[in-house]
């Protein structure tokens, strides 16, 4: 088969399309032939040398796919061959043939397109498992997504809103915000112009946010915390403005607060396995029912991956950049 | 009555054993003529002028208290004149009679002394909300106590051995290591000679602590989130160490953390009910059986506070230090 490969990690240039061997899968994985692949911020980190695969996992970019199961290890119930499918997986998405644990395994929904199926599996796994199975995320609560724009921004605004939340956004444009509002946000920062802390205390008549999905890190840390409501949560899973940074311990105890730092990654498979049911249950319904959608931003073919990556570097995208398998 | 006034902030002397009007039971409240109350920290912030209470609540320090119910406002049900009981204040505990919101009365348990029993709601309350219904301490997990010979280290460790959990605890001499081991402690560091980080991975064989209790804020911050195993959760309780100080949200991450500062006093009546409530049905039986107990270090008359701040200033104590009403 092809993948993308990574010689040398560097600029997107790095990505090199080229033969490999088949993957083949073990006990309880299913090899499943690839329709699309889809980009996440962490393939930009791998593909310069800073997120490496854990060990046992392929050296392949690639979080998450769709496709056609094509074989069936031991040890593996309720999936067949010829089964469309997409998944969560830990790495090997860039590539026409993909071995997941069946537990990462989710059917396409009703009504969505197999190539758009691939926008779905780490977006709504990050999103479910931090803003609902972390911080509990509650009907009439605010939550405020950090690049509402972007792929888990646009999917934490469509479920936060089904459970009944009220949603507040930040992004740097007004054709962002404005997809945003499409979406159902109802509070819109524009983080170039405005002070989330202040727009989020307006919008609240002074409450703050009850939970924060932040993608910054140590760049927000300490307005997140004063943007937070009494019994706030705020859930980080991206440091795209740095590592460390200082936190006020006074004002979260004044407000009985939380911080949670996760990713996906790093989970064992029966976390992941455990977040993929929870997932299953509770969100594919909703997808099922036309009443949460993929947000697919464009389509490039899978040997162009390095176009792919310039487009989310300079998050000129809305949602979710797909590559196509040939 | 007679209850410990503070006409100025400052040291121990600043507390005056004073005339005062007696308190009368609002809707939902009863009167309670008290036996003993219970030094906390968080007293002695109050009578150096830094945590003022609440609106609406007795000017009077003391969040916890012991004695006989002597009368009963409109509203309250399942409590009689006579009842002896035990309850978490929001003030108001340094005094011959206090009103307490139904809500935060409990029994005083099987085989425990009257006197004694105001050795346990602040504790009790504060342990059970942090460690269990905020970080779910499991059966088998790793607890780390920081000040495991103070009042809630005491309780915390009895608590977790209770429950099945393994306990490491933090203090500063031979004797008060000692006293943690007597109540169940498994591992033993004296913050003045060991590196708490290195000796919990060591005992742990490199996996860290589960849940952390941590009285010391912004000092240990950085230390906690190092000693915290993988799904670790850090419960900070106080800021003995100070108030603001950096985090490293990429260890917290990749250890899919979670930290979490509370307090008990500034929280709503209904939050307060509802941990006093749980702190019954989970606590109380353990209390009941003596599997639990109240350890007090010693008893002081309450006219001579000041005697008993000079003791917790100086952690002189193991335990809770009780103040005996006349």
């Amino acid at each position: 088969m092809y993948a993308i490969t990574i010689p040398e990690p560097g600029g997107p240039e790095a990505l090199v399309w080229d033969e490999v061997p088949d993957p083949v899968p073990g006990e309880g994985e299913v090899l499943v032939e690839v329709t699309a692949g889809a980009v996440n911020r962490a393939d930009l980190l791998q593909r310069q040398g800073f997120y490496d695969p854990p060990p046992g996992v392929s050296p392949y970019p690639g979080l998450e796919c769709s496709g056609r199961i094509t074989a069936i290890g031991t040890g593996v119930s309720g999936w067949s061959v010829g089964d469309e499918v997409c998944a969560l997986l830990s790495g090997g998405g860039y590539a026409q043939k993909v071995t997941v644990p069946a537990g990462q395994l989710l059917p396409v929904p009703r009504g969505v397109d197999l190539r758009h199926a691939a926008a779905l599996p780490e977006v709504v796994c990050t999103v479910w498992s931090n803003v609902f199975m972390i911080a509990h995320l509650r009907p009439g609560e605010t939550l405020l997504v950090h690049g509402g724009s972007s792929g888990i921004g646009t999917m934490a605004i469509q479920l936060a809103k089904a459970v009944g939340a009220r949603v507040a956004v930040t992004a740097g444009t007004r054709e962002k915000l404005d997809h945003c509002a499409r979406l159902g946000a109802d509070i819109l920062v524009n983080y170039r112009e405005q002070d989330f802390v202040e727009e989020v205390r307006k919008a609240t008549d002074g409450a703050g946010a009850d939970v924060i999905l932040d993608n910054m890190g140590a760049k927000y840390l300490d307005r997140n915390v004063r943007t937070l409501a009494v019994n706030g949560r705020l859930a980080i899973i991206g440091m795209q403005g740095g590592v460390k940074g200082e936190l006020n311990i006074g004002a979260l105890l004044a407000k009985r607060a939380a911080i949670s730092a996760t990713s996906l990654r790093g989970r064992p498979l029966e976390e992941k396995a455990t977040i993929v049911a929870a997932v299953r249950e509770h969100v594919w319904p909703l997808l099922d029912a036309g009443h949460v959608r993929p947000v697919v931003d464009r389509e490039i073919p899978m040997p162009d991956a390095a176009a792919a990556h310039r487009v989310v570097e300079d998050s000129g995208h809305v949602g979710k950049v797909l590559l196509i398998a040939p």
